[in-house]
């Protein structure tokens, strides 16, 4: 059990990320001081304020902005004929492999599609295509005795070992499990949720009735969820402990592709206010839908190492409710009452169907963390010739940035470190601030671009006579001049959930 | 594995706490559509409101009122060997003894004080105060073999079958483990957290050296833990997963007493500040000090089923970071370079000490969804004679209520709703509010009282005349007519952080 803080180089950029979030308290390796626990990691002090703030405003565009969707939060633990009926405990696996003479564990399907890489950049493309399209048939036909033909004919060896000694294919399932109660006949196997979604399922009712919803309505729920990934990799992107931001919509059936096209917008719209160029997000509709699926596509980001998958929108049919019904015996239905205006009558009962929306919030931030780090190369004229100047900032929407405004005495004397420090006990109420006082006013501008803070607050001489200050951006590295006054409610302005909220 | 919603009938008062709770969309059993999982309990959508209400003005009151405290989010997967730096894998079990004839098993320790409340019970005090000693001394020498002679010559008998019948006492680890890694040889053992602060003593340096921290220095965090209680009850008192907020102070050693004094004031007046009364708080100071601890206290909360603990203060010492130290291999010191005044040198290196605070987030919910139920009788002079009015509310602290403001139109015509729906959606932005036309104004009311909405706000005939409306209060259910220009200033004035956080 090792972790490697440096991500696969893809690309240097994506290492000088990964090498910026832990310096300055991002995200470190989890447990790192016993070596790591692979794909796992922990938020230092500026990236769990990042990702707080990605959080509260995934979680306020949902339940603020829309007066029929509901928050909830249920917990880890649930119990395990939820993932029988949601398809989890029989279906939830990857096909595995074992060399026996390394004792290495793959997963056959990687195995195969790293031979089509090697193929395609020797110059055999169509027989790389054609490797790809056999290997999806065969997944797709659960053939697992079929894959394991294609890696004998492939001659497919051990990348630890060199031999092609393997076990056969079988299916690993990614599920966590652990035992639960303490009485003896009562100790039962549960497992560590592989998605919010089902705990949001199984409250389906208590939610409608207890809430008085009416449908369309949606449930949303921010939670950890667990995956015993076998390739886990690229930093945050995939880990085996990680945090979805879920919402399912629940609708009259037949309605689903007009809230699917909807959502789809909604969303593209809500990664564009955070901050994210359209440039660099796109959809990827699936072409194999998922068991439960009738449409789905996700949201790809691009990334340093490529577009990839950072939510995903689903129609889900009625398939977890209709799952959940039949195995608990227990009706999930809803009466609705609309009238129908083929029939003249009202829709009446039924199961509804379910549009999702389900984001990564550790691939959010990561997407979010990719974006804002920025080299910077200035050239200035002075009059010794040209200067050019290197710099590194984040460039964080403000309003996601983990400190929002640090108060810098320019010098330790001179009563500016308590004039200073009266203005961050004023704003620290409202605003998440910092006060700072050692180190050139240069190196403390720097270390706020490095974590990405908007709103620098120099204090100085001039301060104490006329009681401004000078804010200098981050951006523009240019500075102004105003009353600490109005500081509170500038920054607050330019920082608020509404300069998000308004453009979802 | 089965789940009642209702609490042990420890008074009637808990009963319709768990009651109103489900009813109104605070807590539901968790799966309970497979009849609940035991001692695991999901949040509704009032509730996730309120309990991340609490979540974030804790946070807030550690990260933003004090300049030297910073957060993290730590995962829950952690390396074992944490575990064993912590004395976890060792030392945090329960005793446990099974009656062989119903296979039941019980807490060793449980049965021997039962019966001692059984001689109390029975007018015999002083028998029960030398039980329960012996007990204690037994436990304290770990002498399981005492235990089980207890049990024999007091003759418990088990519940179930009656009989005597019972295995020796063993100890039973109170971690979920699970296996991590799909790799055949590298798969291993891990352990659900148990508690959330060894991802902060893990992390101490890292967050020390990148956020360059000098002592004292706080890390807080807020996160989920998991122990696998064999008496697990009293609602969401005590449940197999649960949430802590926790903050771990870092100081000179030789300086905790006044750290810890500080911080015992300081997190009371937190609890203060939310709204729980002096008088149901208490301090409960440990008189058996934990094997980290140098000084410890409680601070208690009077809960329907009596003054129960809702956080701990606790003076560690160098314990865990001394232990990591030891097992990791890798130095846990920080250098201090302020000048002892009795050598005239630099403090020097040293392993820090440790003042913790750790709060139940969900014992802190229950003790403000507990304090806020209100049952009230008014009695009205009306000209028929008196006319006895009853009614139930959440006198919750504004700042915490789930819902800040409810906009009613008083009829559905008329135009009524339109202007609401206007207002919501200016207000929406800022502030967590509902729009509601169903019923009659008054059930509008109940049902607000019903879930704590500080203030309801009635759009009548009047408001498209002069773009005024009426304030109804829940405490008071007094009424007064603002304009709408006002409503959000004034709204946000009363549910802002800084109401609370300015009294902390």
């Amino acid at each position: 059990m090792e972790n490697k803080v440096v991500a696969p180089a893809e690309n240097g950029l994506m290492k000088k990320i990964v090498s910026h979030a832990k310096e300055y308290g991002f995200v470190f390796p989890s447990s790192e001081i016993y070596d790591g626990l692979q794909a796992v990691y922990d938020y230092g002090q500026m990236g769990v304020e990042l990702k707080n703030n990605i959080k509260i405003v995934w979680y306020k565009a949902m339940t603020q902005l829309n007066d029929n969707i509901v928050g909830i939060d249920a917990s880890i633990f649930m119990h395990p004929l939820t993932w029988k009926a949601s398809g989890h405990i029989d279906g939830f696996s990857d096909p595995m492999i074992d060399n026996k003479d390394s004792k290495k564990r793959y997963r056959a399907d990687v195995l195969v599609e790293e031979r089509a890489a090697q193929m395609e950049a020797a110059g055999k493309k169509d027989e790389a295509d054609a490797l790809v399209k056999k290997l999806a048939r065969l997944l797709e036909a659960d053939d697992l005795k079929g894959v394991q033909d294609l890696i004998t004919n492939e001659k497919i060896t051990c990348p630890v070992s060199g031999t092609s000694n393997w076990t056969e294919v079988r299916q690993f399932n990614l599920m966590f499990s652990t035992q639960v109660g303490s009485v003896a006949e009562d100790s039962s196997t549960i497992y560590l949720r592989p998605e919010t979604a089902q705990g949001i399922f199984v409250n389906f009712l208590n939610v409608q009735k207890s809430g008085r919803m009416k449908i369309p309505f949606g449930i949303a729920q921010i939670g950890k969820a667990f995956r015993n990934e076998i390739v886990a990799r690229q930093f945050t992107f995939r880990m085996r402990e990680f945090e979805q931001m879920e919402m399912q919509f629940f609708i009259r059936p037949g309605t689903e592709m007009e809230w699917y096209n909807k959502w789809k917008e909604s969303r593209l719209n809500w990664h564009k206010a955070i901050g994210l160029p359209a440039e660099k997000l796109k959809f990827h509709d699936h072409e194999k839908l998922a068991h439960y699926a009738n449409a789905a596509v996700d949201i790809e980001f691009e990334f340093p190492f490529g577009f990839k998958e950072m939510e995903g929108i689903h129609s889900r049919t009625d398939f977890d409710l209709a799952n959940h019904q039949e195995l608990s015996k227990k009706k999930q239905q809803y009466f609705d009452n609309d009238i129908d205006p083929v029939t003249g009558k009202a829709f009446g009962n039924y199961v509804p169907f379910v549009v999702e929306t389900s984001v990564g919030a550790d691939r959010c931030f990561l997407a979010v963390l990719c974006n804002a780090y920025t080299e910077e190369t200035t050239v200035e004229q002075t009059e010794e010739g040209e200067k050019v100047k290197e710099r590194v900032y984040l460039k964080l929407h403000p309003t996601l940035a983990p400190i929002k405004a640090a108060i810098l005495p320019i010098t330790k004397k001179d009563g500016l470190p308590e004039k200073a420090m009266e203005i961050y006990n004023e704003l620290k109420y409202d605003i998440k601030v910092t006060y700072e006082d050692k180190d050139s006013i240069g190196k403390r501008y720097t270390r706020n671009d490095l974590i990405g803070t908007p709103f620098c607050i120099a204090v100085d001489h001039q301060t104490l006579e006329d009681n401004t200050v000078t804010i200098r951006h981050r951006d523009t590295t240019l500075q102004e001049r105003v009353p600490i006054s109005e500081l509170r409610l500038k920054i607050r302005k330019e920082t608020s959930w509404r300069t998000i909220l308004e453009k979802v």
